[in-house]
């Protein structure tokens, strides 16, 4: 059938779709999220078709969102040439799964392709995150899964062994051990390409931490000059493209904050596939409000993690934490990074400097190394190593400015501290604008028995303007985030 | 967050969606899926959110499809108050059910509430319906879902016990016995408000075949002056929007041709309880080429449909019939029409008429009435009853005609009929037009175990123009659809 373009000019984020006349949708016997193939010359498209019911596409046209226009170079009014198209192959392997098969290698290579290109349609990548979460993935399947990710996304290849990486399943807030970890490795003339998140929930992921030195986006042979200088990068792995069907995932699992571990654990260890990784430590916080919140949790995680490492010729150890109250004294990019400094510079919060000290010193360990961490620590030399990757991602000497309105939180009465709020805590430095106001956050000026005095500062909360200090205010009123006994 | 009213022209054909742009998403410390509350004077509309990745909705600005648009009677450049809204109830309720817990009465009666009211987006209902296929649902499951439906649509509440009611699960070619059975049963005396179905994936359905005699879609208040004068109606169920939420269910599952035991159940028995029937026989064809191919799994839902029925307070008979070839000779809306009428006045095929007096028969039993189907039929009651309803549907005296290019398939060589694909058959009636082309279809000339001569005729393809004849002759080449041995 032979149908005229309109452009809706508007973008999916994604997913290719055009729009039909329920008329020329019955012509084609063609119903909702079906597909078609758009021809025009020698190109050749396939998109997912939604039904328009009313006249906003007339018969004789088709409604084209922005990618499909792009991908197809088209304008309005062209004709193209449009029938009904087979469903991707992904479609029977997600249904397979669905009734409970076990998949293979070649099948979670096909979802995942099929997911990069755009082919699968938001329901249809539901059915598989839900299938996943369902019907569980056996550390197989996690292996195949990693592989296709890492396989379908870029990859760091350098011609190094060993190559350390880091990894943190996070939920703690503060807790920006990987600057520091980063730099004593590096130091001691080990390897290690970092790529790093963005906060989604938190206040800060190490990559807006950094951002605050220096810039975290660079194109791939930007990365693999700065690894060259300085046998570490502290980047962003988006700018990477490294595993890109995760995003998708991610959006998909994100309306019932849902976390398939077969898919996380393939989402973590193709981001340390992708860089080529050899020895990796993996941080588990665990605690009352951490992400996992109990110990057997806490262990199968850790288990599974050694396995699949084994699996895609990784040595894994994964180290359980204590995840009961944030690590460091700042939450909030501008205020992390300072910690950071601050312990770099042999100073800074104690409990940032041990954890950063045992991750760096499991880390030798694993390739053989002497657990000499404090030693490059109090050198000097593990702050020189900051500077230098500093400095090859092109930032300059740090001189850091926290958001000029701020609020103290007192105690009202004398005691220790018996409880801090690690996810409210959290929540109340987004409200405050972390991490997008990157000088926004919370200073926190207790820990866990705390002996306090009345009338102390508890925390500082810090914002960029007054209405958003106040949110975060009123929020600090309606949950008792540091008790007091 | 204030933000201006930007227009976008286009609906979704349900869900409630806004559009951010990615600024105001990260100050409202939004992301895609989540959900804001409109606010415009007094008036409140909560709707999923989307994130424009480009510029089509710059800061300040929220962009609406036009069912936001509507419900919130607002247009470009007005002023919202857009605030970060709590997901609807529910969500938590689907992650249960994800997570193999069985869910209550309330439980699904909010998720078939929200599902109506457009509160769900698409990624959500997919966890609903991926749920209840992976993790089954409970013979009380169905009940509670099946009451949800009822309750969210609307009813037809007829003052009379007994109400009688049919169904077929369909998948067989022709098989237009409604018609017949309805009309048999009214003769007797009985109340039978039939609401049928179009077609989806068939060549017909009973309310495409009705609407070739009379209209079918009616008003409820209509709806029951026709029963009150005919005791019977043969009306299409869309237009009363019996189960509304059904249709959402149906797209979904659409993609992966899912059709989760459970909510089929429920969706099948919530269009027989919103008519309040009392006594539901239900047809379960069977054989190779039909939905169900193994006896074991109709012999299952045959004590699944009677066990759900006892529940709902409903006495539902299901039967298992031979369906390993179509049933009548028509496939097309006309068609099956002048099946249906040549079986009423006396002639017609023989296989249409005795599964239709069975049909009825088993009605009568269920009632206690002695079982005088053919009775009722060859004093042509039954017909003089069928022309009421046409009327009382505002019809007139059928006179019917058929599309006017057509093709006959002749046997190559003399033998014994051994096989007829009802799939592709209904297939090749779709291609010639059916059911859109009222008049278009196949007529099949042969049954199974027919005696055939050489260069006899088989089958003759109707279709309204030569394109689609050619379309349907071609794909009659690609496949034995008859064959003789």
């Amino acid at each position: 059938m032979k149908l005229k373009v309109k452009n809706i000019g508007l973008s999916t984020g994604g997913p290719l779709i055009a729009i039909l006349n329920k008329e020329d949708a019955i012509n084609l016997d063609l119903f909702a999220l079906d597909r078609v193939r758009l021809k025009k010359n020698n190109k050749i498209l396939s998109a997912v078709i939604d039904i328009a019911e009313d006249h906003q596409i007339i018969p004789g046209y088709i409604g084209l969102f922005q990618e499909v226009v792009k991908k197809l170079k088209t304008h309005n009014n062209e004709i193209l040439n449009v029938a009904l198209q087979k469903r991707p192959a992904s479609i029977k392997i997600i249904k397979r799964k669905l009734k409970d098969e076990k998949l293979n290698s070649q099948d979670y290579n096909q979802i995942v392709k099929d997911i990069v290109a755009n082919r699968l349609s938001d329901t249809e990548i539901t059915y598989f995150v839900s299938a996943c979460y369902t019907r569980g993935m056996t550390l197989d399947e996690s292996a195949y899964l990693t592989r296709a990710l890492v396989k379908n996304g870029s990859q760091l290849k350098l011609n190094k062994k060993p190559i350390l990486d880091k990894h943190s399943i996070g939920g703690i807030a503060g807790n920006r051990t990987t600057p520091i970890v980063v730099s004593i490795i590096a130091a001691a003339g080990f390897t290690i390409p970092k790529t790093s998140s963005r906060a989604i929930t938190s206040a800060a992921g190490t990559a807006d931490t950094m951002e605050v030195l220096a810039s975290v986006s660079h194109p791939i042979k930007k990365i693999y000059s700065i690894v060259k200088k300085t046998n570490a990068c502290l980047v962003w792995g988006g700018a990477l493209d490294l595993a890109s069907a995760d995003d998708k995932l991610i959006k998909i699992e994100h309306p019932l904050s849902l976390d398939p571990k077969g898919i996380l654990l393939s989402s973590i260890m193709a981001k340390k596939k992708a860089v080529n990784a050899t020895h990796v430590i993996v941080d588990i916080p665990y605690g009352k409000e951490a992400k996992i919140s109990k110990l057997v949790n806490a262990k199968d995680l850790q288990k599974k993690f050694t396995q699949l490492g084994k699996k895609l010729g990784m040595k894994v150890k994964a180290v359980i934490t204590k995840g009961d109250q944030p690590i460091g004294k700042g939450i909030g990019p501008v205020l992390e990074a300072m910690d950071v400094l601050e312990v770099l510079q042999g100073s800074g919060p104690q409990d940032l400097r041990k954890k950063s000290l045992f991750l760096a010193n499991e880390l030798f360990k694993m390739v053989n190394h002497k657990p000499e961490a404090s030693k490059i620590l109090d050198s000097g030399l593990a702050y020189k190593k900051f500077l230098e990757i500093i400095k090859a991602q092109g930032g300059k000497k740090p001189k850091l400015t926290l958001a000029s309105f701020k609020y103290n939180l007192k105690t009202t009465k004398a005691g220790k501290v018996s409880y801090i709020d690690n996810k409210e805590i959290n929540h109340i430095a987004r409200i405050a604008g972390a991490p997008n106001n990157k000088k926004a956050g919370i200073y926190l000026h207790v820990r866990l028995n705390s002996k306090v005095k009345k009338s102390q500062s508890i925390l500082t909360i810090y914002a960029e303007n007054k209405s958003k200090l106040n949110f975060a205010i009123e929020a600090l009123r309606d949950s008792e985030v540091v008790k007091i006994k």
